[in-house]
């Protein structure tokens, strides 16, 4: 069977967005080799317009409509990104465009897609509801509904990413890639393996939304009841058509990350290498850290596919992360409530230089002695050796302390 | 008086950092043209080795040192991303470094340090007290002291950043650029205006620490005797001399900004260009933004010096940015404890769109009433109008609201 995407396409696409998209960095990482033995570049689609690959794809798509169907407008349905790509490039090429999001949809991301020029309807509780509404008014309307990965010219769009890599990058030994329904890895796999086939392609998957790796692993098209994983960008209950034809053909393996192996990644990559990722955009990372793929001394390049990151679902991660790896620390102790004491305890911790973060000094909780009073620290910390340090130090000084 | 500083020595520079140091990527933002009437492109120095600027000028001085000297290693005084810069910059060049850092300098910049392979020395209580012991050191050891932005070699290494923006954007109008003591904004302007007299180069100060804004707008050399601010990386107590006399003589402007102006332009960067900047990075956007810097459709270039920023603070910026800009709010009020009164209290928020973030659902606690439960809530909501409308709607239907 001839496949239905081929590296022409991929040229092809790639001239028609020309100017429209960025060209996005490709960085090499001195940190991350050095912790993984590869030699990390992290392709940066995180600072792509509209903040993820997406716009690619959907630009690509509505570029190759005829003048009658462009006169029609296009229709999507999405909770994330490929709303946002989709209202971006339907804007830029002058036409119309709705967007099906589920009522659950995060607010920041029904703003964005209507800041880009995208007619935001809420429709269902979930993506599947909101995309059978999205048939529906396709239906009604005669727009072309454009599919967020099961679509040739969609992936022929994601696919410019392997040719930017192929330039920047010719001596590449390796390229891992977010999957969700395969549309960017299928682009990337095929403008890649036409160049130069010896190019390991692998796939990561999230372990709380794996249909593309069950259908692969099990060889036949699989879809899940339900999924559930940070990486909001890649959960896709199962696999296209047409992009599971093209990577049971190219993939080189493809494998799973947890979310505490994708938070652990967002951070690193916030802290080290002063970027922000998303959920599917961390999953190459993690599976490099993580050792769930190995490739020592190759050049391996991780797709960090987008970097629109809820900041809240940021700000958490922050918190767990540091709390987890013994950077920070929270007390809760009681001191005498008499002048002199409170200073008595900081004494102790300037001792075993723990740096306060903040204190709360309450003398008037029920639950506290009289002439007492509670103290709550947030502590910073080097690691969990310096935090044993930190307790025994207090209890030899009499301090009776308990971890919150 | 001929000056220290030329562009022949900027461009030495450049050839010994060559291979070195990640010639920057600078990148045109679609976003914060459209919101300040520029044409903005960063200069993304955040994504530097060691994640500042820093590193040029000290590596730049540590090469043009003799090999005498070399044998007798380098010291520097920081808190900061010189002590990083200087430790990378020596064990680049094969030499002993020692760093003397505050004692209550943040653990996350030691460990980095040290990691960097420089001989850390904690010793006073603030930067002044461990750039004294430097000195001292200096003297006992005949070890070569690399000063932050006082020496024009240092400056000279800084400057290759303009070197770079002339290459990179040939016909830019405006540079705007962080100032502390004045060495990363001395090296850019000479390389600058040296190219292009007519490129307005405009220094942006901390409010919280104006040394230099107030020496030039004063004309004497001004020294504070504190600081304080956000900007870790500019708060520095008088200008130096060298680079004041530079400063002096190339200055197009110089203007101040608020902590509250540097946090939104952190979190924005964050959230719309998936980039993390330190508080002294962010100053150029902040300025633009709130128009103590007017440059319509001219092309400027904000020079974003550093990214290292403690977690722990971005996520406070994060979580009071959001608060102020009505984009989540707690709540806390009192429903009946019995089955279903939670549920119509989540009816209610669900009807005005509000997105329960978090929870806390609390019978116990001894002020609240018996058969009643205290509820805390946590929301994401879109704006202030939204905040209004969905407190009217929790009045309407009988709820004590108090907001917290």
């Amino acid at each position: 069977m001839p496949l239905s995407l081929n590296l022409d396409m991929i040229r092809e696409a790639r001239k028609r967005l020309a100017g429209v998209i960025h060209p996005t960095p490709l960085d090499h990482s001195t940190t991350f080799s050095r912790l993984t033995g590869s030699e990390v570049y992290f392709k940066l689609e995180n600072l792509q317009k509209t903040g993820s690959f997406k716009i690619r794809g959907a630009y690509n798509k509505i570029m190759s409509l005829t003048p009658e169907e462009r006169d029609r407008g296009v229709i999507a349905a999405s909770a994330g990104n490929h709303a946002q790509g989709v209202a971006y490039a339907a804007t830029k090429a002058g036409i119309r465009s709705v967007v099906v999001m589920p009522e659950g949809a995060p607010i920041s991301k029904v703003v964005a897609t209507r800041g880009y020029g995208g007619r935001v309807v809420l429709a269902g509780g979930g993506y599947d509801e909101a995309f059978e509404y999205a048939c529906q008014m396709q239906k009604e309307t005669g727009a072309t509904l454009v599919h967020g990965f099961d679509d040739p010219m969609v992936a022929a769009g994601q696919g410019t990413i392997g040719l930017e890599l192929m330039d920047e990058l010719p001596d590449l030994d390796a390229v891992l890639v977010p999957v969700g329904g395969g549309g960017l890895i299928s682009g990337i796999a095929v403008a890649v393996k036409s160049l130069n086939p010896r190019v390991r392609v692998i796939g990561i998957q999230s372990r709380g939304a794996p249909a593309v790796y069950l259908s692969l692993k099990g060889g036949d098209r699989r879809e899940l009841t339900s999924t559930a994983t940070i990486a909001d960008g890649i959960s896709v209950r199962r696999p296209g058509e047409f992009t599971l034809e093209i990577m049971r053909r190219y993939l080189d393996d493809i494998v799973l990350v947890d979310d505490e192996e994708i938070s652990r990644a967002i951070l690193m990559l916030l802290e080290r290498s002063k970027i922000v990722v998303e959920g599917a955009g961390a999953v190459p990372l993690a599976a490099l850290l993580h050792g769930h793929v190995s490739l020592p001394a190759k050049k391996v390049v991780l797709v960090l596919s987008g970097g629109n990151i809820d900041v809240n679902i940021l700000s958490i991660i922050i918190e767990r992360g540091l709390v987890k790896s013994g950077r920070i620390i929270r007390l809760r102790t009681v001191v005498t409530d008499q002048p002199g004491s409170l200073q008595r305890l900081l004494a102790v911790l300037a001792d075993v230089r723990a740096n306060v973060i903040s204190i709360n000094h309450d003398r008037i909780k029920p639950q506290v002695p009289l002439k007492q009073a509670e103290v709550e620290l947030l502590l910073e910390t080097s690691d969990v050796e310096h935090i044993e340090k930190i307790m025994s130090a207090l209890s030899r000084e009499g301090y009776g302390v308990e971890r919150i």
